[in-house]
């Protein structure tokens, strides 16, 4: 049986453990023994108790030595140390992953600090979901894009093997390089999560929150659902794309203040031109949407 | 039985005539007798069908000169040449309310239009959906706040009748001024939705737009959805609100301004004001989401 580490027990690593037990039970795939590890005894401990894991474990070294692969899904930022930590450890031959938001910095690390033997493919699931381990379900991945970025490194029998994974997971796994990777994901997410930070930090301190809060609907609880997700997760992102979210929080400000020009210039009898543009941004979203979904 | 009257058979006015009606039949209220106006004879059709309400009718003036009460549920700019025609046929007594998303535009033009003796009272129900009268339901106002701004020449037992039917459709009425209405609804809903439509129009032509559709999932969705609300109302709201929404759109271009500068000038090791930040957006929201629901 083939035996998987997975480093780091929240939504994803949960939702990871969840899905890849149920697929082997159900034997779509060579069943996996999954281990968990997780700084907190607390989530390794509610991890076991909620099936996610075959076995906990609290010491990562001995982990690693007894794995054919390993899944890292903690924020960006704690996998050069993780890396550092286990890469004198890992067998010959390991598949190594992750599940950060951000590429271009996480293979810059594992070219860095991994050994030519390891296969090292970066990967990110689009899953969407904010919550914690306690959200965390085997169907998480169910459609989503599951985007893949091969090191250098990595062989092409790994490749197949994770990308068989990603199938059983019931995502769709998609090859990417690095850059276009955290481009495009700057574009649908990290600014959409600035942008909705934002719309909520206008208002800290305003002298009308009582009344603004009793007036919120489910418009500004939608706008501002990425706002509510996790801190530490987000302030990883920002810094490891930070000059993608940069260029297109640039092209965001100019979109606000060409649309902050239509609405001073426009007529009080109507124009034509903003509803044009609002129509336009109906549209465009829905072609997005929609392409979404084939 | 009381009659009242509904212009304009939308998502919103098919909804109010399904919760009035399902309120008589339940004797929760004296029950009305409910006519439909609209100007598509196809929707008055599917109201009636619909059951939202007990007569369709397409003679705007022969319908108010026969009915107790009016509920305008047209987009904004709609409105003055509707009070305009209806004014000279109205009973005197009658209530006239309205279901637009800003009051101060639609304040001055009751004021201007209609005579000394009709009560007009400004509603908002702060249902936050979109869509058109295939999506109405006579539970669309459940839990939701309903702004009413009495205008000046209306009586105290027309605002405690309107008030009593807020009731009935499961809404919690809250009394406002134009003015305040107008700026909070700016900064929770206008804003937010021009907000959302820069974030997709950020992507129009770009090159990579079929990769980054396929990349796109719940957040964005969440994130853009007022961007798929009617261009026509929104076309309305932006220039019946026009300088609260200019107002917020600074304050919100700032605040996006300060997270730029706070993530150009990050650590890249990590930027404790930074996450500070995304954590008092967490908590902002949470305060304001939970303040709604008590």
């Amino acid at each position: 049986m083939q035996k998987m580490l997975i480093i780091g027990l929240g939504l994803i690593g949960g939702s990871l453990g969840l899905a890849l037990r149920l697929a082997g039970k159900n034997g779509d795939i060579p069943s996996f023994e999954i281990t968990g590890y997780d700084r907190s005894a607390e989530r390794l401990q509610k991890a076991a108790q909620m099936g996610a894991i075959d076995h906990a474990s609290d010491a990562l070294i001995a982990a690693v030595q007894d794995t054919h692969s390993v899944m890292l899904a903690t924020p960006a930022l704690a996998v050069p140390q993780i890396l550092r930590e286990i890469a004198p450890f890992l067998r010959a031959g390991t598949i190594v992953t992750d599940t950060a938001s951000t590429k271009a910095a996480i293979m810059r690390w594992a070219e860095e600090l991994l050994p030519a033997n390891i296969s090292f493919i970066g990967g990110h699931p689009m899953a969407g979901a904010t919550g914690s381990l306690e959200a965390a379900r085997a169907d998480l991945f169910h459609h989503a894009t599951y985007c893949l970025t091969p090191g250098t490194a990595a062989n092409s029998q790994a490749i197949e093997k994770l990308h068989q994974i990603v199938q059983m997971l019931g995502a769709t796994p998609l090859l990417i390089d690095a850059a276009t990777h955290d481009r495009c994901v700057a574009a649908i997410s990290h600014v959409p999560f600035l942008a909705s930070v934002a719309l909520v930090e206008m208002l800290t301190n305003d002298p009308q929150i009582e009344l603004i809060s009793k007036l919120a609907s489910s418009g500004f609880r939608d706008t501002t659902r990425l706002a509510a997700g996790d801190p530490t997760m987000y302030h990883d992102i920002s810094l490891t794309n930070r000059e993608a979210i940069l260029s297109w929080l640039d092209a965001y400000s100019e979109q606000l203040q060409a649309l902050r020009q239509l609405l001073a210039a426009a007529d009080e009898a109507g124009d034509a031109r903003l509803k044009r543009f609002f129509e336009q941004a109906r549209q465009q979203r829905q072609n997005i949407i929609s392409a979404k979904t084939p």
